[in-house]
């Protein structure tokens, strides 16, 4: 029987759902997988040391998440195109002597949206959140088919930044900053609204934007997924929008990078209902 | 649902059906349970940063084999009196910030002897093999009560060391060394012949002493287990000597050893069998 070593890198990870996820779907396929924690401020190491440590030790590959997805790729021997192209990494795989990074977070939220939301209107997307997971969420967006995002940041400068990547990945017109006070206007002509920030998270409970900004016909995605039910989504179903909560972009980057590391095809279904398990505990 | 990530330490390790044993055993119980090979020349780091990265690594606990049993132990923060005793380590466990030191070689070896020959006499023990191995031995069969016994090595130097480590410990007269050419004498009216060399292994094929030593009335007891039927037990069948083969050994000591990490009481009739297969291949 096949046996795989995981580890996730990055920091203040000890409430990460993967073990559990990967380790339970392993079992189901009868693998011997053992998914391990590697704090980058406990192991005591670089995070080169860690990728490079890792691999002596037996582990056949890595996630990686915050604050390490950029950091990692000077350690890396290849990356896939995707992660090239959004310079970020969250999943390595350890293919003889190579190291090589991938990105599962952008194809985890594409996957999700298009099962969740599936010919959802698409001409406007308004994102709040430009930070890591906000570029994956608005890469997956625009290759999926959205004309265009304009992204919204408490940090202007990153909402920037982020556009001017996507304009010159996409195309110039596809993303573009703006202002939190231009939400009414914004909103009141969007097709979508995409939250890729922490608010509504159990330790940062509330509403990203005031709630009367919602209103029927526009959806709502959350990327937040403890709880499944944020506020934010409440408040838009109330109203009667569709909406797709954040499981399914963790569930699905955890399906991508499974698929990677064991070459197996997970059980998508089974793995959601996991993760909902897990987060209604 | 447990996981746990247990490692092998030692030099040519890469035939060792430990991985195999360990995980299929852990399937049984419902365990995420990797067991991993770090070969001390392979790995790129010496004894003690080994043991102290595997820790770091997110490892539970680990075997150590040749050549690093008893290099192993200013590494460790604890030894079990066992392990103390006989100066010899094969078992890690990893316990909060302790890493405890046990010998599961010397319990193994007697579990297996008290199942596979109960009630033989053991008034006087030849004992062919005076090397890591074959301290074990010895010290399990003074444990279980053989009067005495001796010890004979292709290295009489060996043989004298490990009598007086044993006569130590046990009390003079227990266990002395001998010269390859008393064996027929001493086996004229020895109870038992225990073999603790690797004459016999599937690289190593042959007789560890002439046939014509054998006679019926002594039992014959083999640690070699790659084959399980080495040339020396079949001549002993074959004059109708009680016999033990070296299956139960390594079973055991991995029963032990996977009691130690993980807690739970392991099937030993079943991960018997499944030695059995693996050896067959």
């Amino acid at each position: 029987m096949e046996s795989y070593l995981v580890g996730l890198i990055g920091s203040g990870i000890g409430p990460s759902l993967s073990p559990q996820l990967h380790e339970q779907e392993a079992a189901h396929h009868g693998l011997h997988y053992v998914y391990r924690l590697l704090d980058i401020d406990r192991v005591g190491a670089d995070l080169g040391e860690l990728v490079r440590t890792a691999r002596r030790f037996g582990y056949d590959g890595l996630n990686i998440t915050h604050p390490c997805k950029q950091d990692v790729i000077p350690f890396l021997d290849e990356l896939s195109p995707d992660a090239r192209m959004l310079g970020a990494v969250n999943t390595v795989v350890f293919d003889g002597d190579r190291a090589i990074g991938h990105n599962t977070d952008w194809t985890g939220f594409a996957e999700s949206f298009a099962r969740g939301l599936p010919d959802a209107p698409a001409h406007h997307v308004v994102q709040l959140g430009a930070g890591g997971a906000g570029a994956a969420v608005a890469h997956a967006l625009l290759t999926l088919g959205a004309d265009r995002i304009t992204l919204v940041d408490a940090d202007p400068a990153r909402a920037t930044a982020l556009a001017g990547e996507l304009a010159a990945r996409f195309g110039a017109g596809r993303a573009r900053p703006a202002d939190a006070v231009q939400l009414p206007e914004l909103l009141a002509r969007a097709d979508g609204l995409v939250h890729a920030t922490p608010t509504g998270m159990a330790h940062h409970p509330g509403m990203p934007l005031p709630a009367e900004l919602l209103r029927p016909g526009l959806w709502v995605a959350d990327i937040v997924y403890r709880p499944l039910k944020t506020e934010l989504l409440e408040q838009a179903r109330a109203l009667g929008c569709r909406t797709l909560d954040g499981g399914g972009m963790v569930v699905f980057q955890a399906v991508h990078a499974f698929r990677l590391f064991t070459g197996r095809e997970p059980d998508t279904e089974r793995m959601l209902a996991h993760l909902t398990d897990l987060v209604s505990v």
